[in-house]
């Protein structure tokens, strides 16, 4: 088993990466109080592993929500809510959250506001959760007019990264994780890109400590940065990369169509080719990001119905918007994101433009 | 102009008392940001003081809500985010809460939410807020089966208590606002009680000084209790003197029927009637009580209608319930609340049976 400690001051925790941890009482034992124990899972992932994971749990209760991105609203945490109150679920209460990002953010939203805060654990299903959603804090749900509008920062007691669960995730869900691993590759440590060009298939393959490996270097990586910026009043921001035209794709395509990471994968595209636009990226590290994310079976282009102005307008009210400025992380070079929002209107135009040309002058 | 300072280490903000402090914009200017303004209010007070708080504010914008308890919901909340992401406010933004105590916890639990938090302002309108909801961070909505379910800790960046607007305040409204004044001399400061029962004319006419002074007393009473607890894992739950019986009573009158401190008042009677019966607190100092709220116009029993088993039934699902024990806030002596979870049956039985005999055995 490898682990990651997310260091908060007085509400750090750990990251337990490894095979078989949903059927390891062990690991779980220490972080569970005397209080109930409520699993917030969804359709799909409960005839998988709710039953293993209410063994694990003490056989607790469970509540199983619709699955879906497009579930991920204020009324479905207001389902939560009424079976904690119908229940009669008191401040000793701990959420456990089984399943992908959407499942996490809102149990953890749901935790954070349940009688003013109760505690929550995250055993994510997915490996965009493992190695995303399940480390910082941000938890959540959509609005019409916006992803991830509403929502706290709220840390759980600990995170269960089973790899093995990942057997049974849709070929599509396991690629749109690598787009999340990939991209801490980019922002700050270009050997990891090298790492998993040359590790490719055993990724793709799922090898269990391949895996476990590039888990426990993604959520190292992103533990660094939240512990240095909890909430995101700068240096976070740079996890982002590829986020803002990626949140742009998921409205305009409609929550649910476009998987997360598929989204985030065409926004690194855009952001490598507006970063090359600019000069600070060349052309060639520009390719080897669309080609690799290519090569990991992810889209690497917009899809072709969202034209420029829409594009704008869903990005200025992006929550990352300050002042209307459209915040950017580019790249200046692989491994070397910045943020920026001087940014020459002609040269956005072309990359909102470029389509399946993106990386291509 | 009088001034409070609630001390939670990084989270500090200043209380500021006085006549005309909406009028005064040199008070408000440090606290005010670069971001944009916007005024949460309800339709009883945007007539009376919208105009006077956008002049103050730099004429902002303004959301007005219906005003009353029963409106103290999510979807309330939810017209707030609307407005918001509609117009596109950024994470730069400031939330003013203008009002009493509802529009207090709706606008704080919108600031802590909105884009994962943005900051707020507090202009308590009503007495009951300038004591009370206005420090402390407690901030949130009711649910169906219960007040206050949903919520946070989120603290102000500065609140500002204009004594001048309570002249506008209906009478029932300023008395259910004197109970939880005198609430926090019951809990650890008897020779307030004195005081207030001395002033009692000067505060029911609203002279300036007199309820300044009062405020100023009340405040850094719950702020000295809140420094020590913030999130309510010890003493300040001693704070909630009158309201594990308040919230049953208001629960069961129906949300809105019942003022919040008209219950707080006949709870407080409640549970100096129950300290009464475990001989914690003499019979003598239990009908002061009772007879100090009667001078100020408070109601001194629950409604008549409200069941044994109905309180039993709500009490347990109030949010203060650990491990299915109801926790009541007792007096070994007025001046000196204490918290208690082990409470015999039967005298429990004979106060929530005692209606108008309540501390007359």
């Amino acid at each position: 088993m490898l682990s990651v400690n997310v260091d908060l001051v007085d509400r750090s925790y750990p990251i337990f990466i490894g095979k078989g941890l949903l059927g390891s009482p062990d690991v779980i034992a220490p972080f569970l109080h005397s209080g109930r124990i409520l699993i917030v899972t969804n359709d799909t992932v409960a005839p998988l592993y709710l039953k293993q994971a209410q063994e694990l749990l003490g056989n607790c209760d469970a509540i199983v929500l619709e699955d879906g991105e497009q579930y991920k609203t204020l009324e479905t945490v207001r389902k939560i809510y009424d079976k904690l109150l119908a229940d009669k679920y008191d401040r000793d209460t701990t959420l456990v959250a089984l399943g992908g990002g959407v499942i996490g953010d809102m149990t953890g939203f749901a935790a954070a506001t349940y009688l003013r805060g109760v505690k929550f654990i995250q055993i994510p299903t997915t490996l965009l959760a493992q190695v995303d959603s399940s480390v910082g804090g941000k938890t959540g749900v959509n609005h019409p007019l916006g992803k991830n509008m509403i929502g706290a920062f709220y840390q759980p007691e600990c995170v269960l990264a089973d790899t093995e669960v990942l057997k049974t995730l849709p070929e599509r869900e396991l690629k749109a994780g690598l787009a999340e691993v990939i991209k801490y590759a980019l922002i700050n440590k270009p050997e990891f890109l090298t790492w998993l060009e040359q590790h490719q298939e055993q990724l793709m393959a799922l090898d269990g400590e391949t895996v476990s490996e590039a888990i426990r270097i993604s959520c190292e990586q992103k533990a660094e940065i939240v512990a240095q910026d909890e909430r995101e009043s700068g240096i976070r921001a740079l996890l982002n990369l590829g986020h803002t035209f990626g949140h742009a794709i998921e409205t305009a395509a409609g929550y649910g169509n476009w998987l997360h990471g598929e989204a985030v994968a065409a926004g690194m595209v855009m952001a490598a080719d507006l970063s090359m636009r600019m000069d600070w990226l060349s052309q060639e590290d520009a390719l080897r990001i669309k080609n690799t994310l290519k090569k990991f079976g992810m889209p690497v282009a917009p899809p072709a119905d969202i034209g420029e102005q829409q594009y704008r307008n869903i990005m200025l009210s992006d929550k990352k918007t300050r002042a209307g400025k459209i915040r950017f992380i580019l790249l200046k070079g692989i491994g070397n994101a910045v943020l920026e929002s001087d940014i020459d209107s002609e040269l956005l135009a072309r990359t909102l433009q470029a389509q399946e040309q993106l990386c291509q002058t």
